[in-house]
């Protein structure tokens, strides 16, 4: 059995934890947080909850760590910190510091003998692998990502700063005249507000100034001013009854031409009821590969692209080929 | 510049050639045929055409040798065989015959120091990854596979075989109503007849007993008797205009739990206008891997899920993650 810790007990750590109960081959054996240990009620009976301090000294009941931190401020710096202790995984999504995250891991792991596997999920991830074997297959052609329809955190929790807004739940619905377009082979030029649009559900305080609310989130720079928002004012209980779930997806597109002339169109695409369930999943997969690859001695940083499928699945290479090929 | 040569110029061959032409790190230095070299016209300008014995002592003009036979009787012989002297890469795809296919090709790989990835394209191949990857993250679930609408070649032959058959061509169609329902989570138990349909444009023998030939089809065992078939008599002229195209593709569709008691639906699918041209597409971005697993000495049979996805591509590891992550 692969032994599993978890670093941080939100929707994604339960994610996490719900995925390896599906998982033959793996047991957790220990969710660790920065809270008080007693304050939290995890889903898998007879785990224990430990502060995050018990991690500092080398844990044999720990093959592979989970990290699920924001990419923020906790990755930055847990990732390599851990690296160095234990196999790890994290998902860390900010574009352009993956560069240095990466660098800072792979230092890291050499040094402690372990694989780190970062930025995986499936935005970075699964999407990922997708835009890179469709351009690799087909060379001459473009790649579309679309989002959604679905809850992005980052942009309810924008919208929750603002003065007056008690919650906030912000939709990415991508245009499906463009989705139409991208599909046929047409390869459009497509802006930015081409290609999505944003609704948002907000629970104002009483007596709040609405149209206030309203102006700000439609003008905030890189959030929305680039797209066409809607905005709907809602009760807390039609928040709590509507919008409680957190379901996403969205599509890779690739439109490609071979020398013959002729046009391809490949399309990955995700309807997930639960970001964080089929997150976590896709985690507990690629840790079961960061085991492996440390088992291998093939220390150091990984991304998606690096490990080959074989490796995120229990089953062997015999089986593999007799029931997937 | 990896150097390729090409075993077999049919339609395959063909593609292979085509995408050869979009790889920046690749050169055509040969094609090889059991036909009369002098009988064939190539697409390349000042690559020759030789006989397939002169593959028998190795060349150094070929890193890669991609095979391109049929996999009834050429690839069992043909792959093992030039294993032994150079890096090689197949589509074969009877599936009942892939392990003896990959254990004959694995000693001899092994034997020569060669890479032999084997059952590549996409049917094996693109989809095998993806139901792999699916089935990984999502152990709980069921994969669907549809192909279509597209000309299964196969099919076509069959029929051409029937007395009094002049022309052929058998399209495989994915029934809509039960993509839809795969597709909406629904996950539908679907006999053979209830997930395809066939439709087969003949053009008959004058004179050809039409009811006859129409009612062989129908009944063929394996091929058409576990299916709904339309049967259209066409001329020849109306064939050579409207069914000269080899266009295919399908959708791996995977409908999977997480323990949380949320569904997802992960679908990958391919509208090709050209089956031959994306297939050689994909062979040629594996043969990239085969070499590169070469140069590593890393000896043996592979198959899709062997092979991590970096090595399709002729970018950096820096420039895959700063670009495609």
């Amino acid at each position: 059995m692969i032994k599993i810790g978890i670093l941080g007990y939100g929707n994604l750590g339960r994610g996490v934890e719900a995925a390896i109960k599906q998982s033959p081959d793996m047991v957790l054996t220990g969710v660790y947080t920065r809270r008080s240990p007693d304050s939290l009620k995890i889903n898998t009976e007879g785990v224990e909850v430990r502060h995050v301090s018990e991690l500092e000294k080398k844990r044999d009941d720990i093959d592979v760590l989970v990290i699920c931190g924001g990419s923020a401020t906790d990755l930055p710096e847990m990732t390599p910190k851990y690296a160095k202790l234990y196999n790890v995984i994290d998902s860390f999504d900010t574009h352009a510091r993956i560069p240095e995250h990466f660098a800072n891991v792979d230092a890291a792991a050499k040094d402690g003998k372990t694989v780190g596997v970062i930025s995986c999920g499936w935005d970075p991830g699964m999407f990922s692998v997708n835009r890179l074997y469709s351009t690799s297959i087909l060379p001459v052609g473009s790649a579309y990502t679309f989002w959604g329809k679905g809850v992005s955190q980052g942009h309810s929790d924008a919208v929750r700063r603002i003065e007056g807004v008690l919650d906030a739940r912000q939709y990415t619905i991508p245009v499906e005249k463009a989705l139409d377009s991208v599909r046929a082979g047409e390869n459009p030029e497509l802006t930015t507000r081409e290609k999505h649009t944003r609704e948002c559900f907000v629970v104002a305080d009483e007596g709040a100034d609405k149209a206030r609310i309203e102006n700000e989130i439609k003008t905030m720079p890189n959030y929305f001013s680039d797209y066409d928002t809607t905005v709907h004012f809602i009760s807390a209980e039609e928040m709590k009854r509507d919008h409680s779930s957190l379901p996403h997806g969205g599509s890779v597109i690739y439109s490609g031409q071979t020398a013959g002339g002729n046009n391809h169109v490949v399309e990955y695409s995700l309807k997930l009821d639960s970001n964080p369930e089929f997150t976590g999943a896709v985690l507990i997969a690629y840790a079961r590969a960061a085991y492996r690859l440390g088992c291998e001695g093939a220390f150091g940083a990984k991304t998606v692209f690096d490990i080959a499928p074989a490796y995120l699945s229990p089953l062997s290479g015999e089986e593999l080929r007799a029931h997937y090929l």
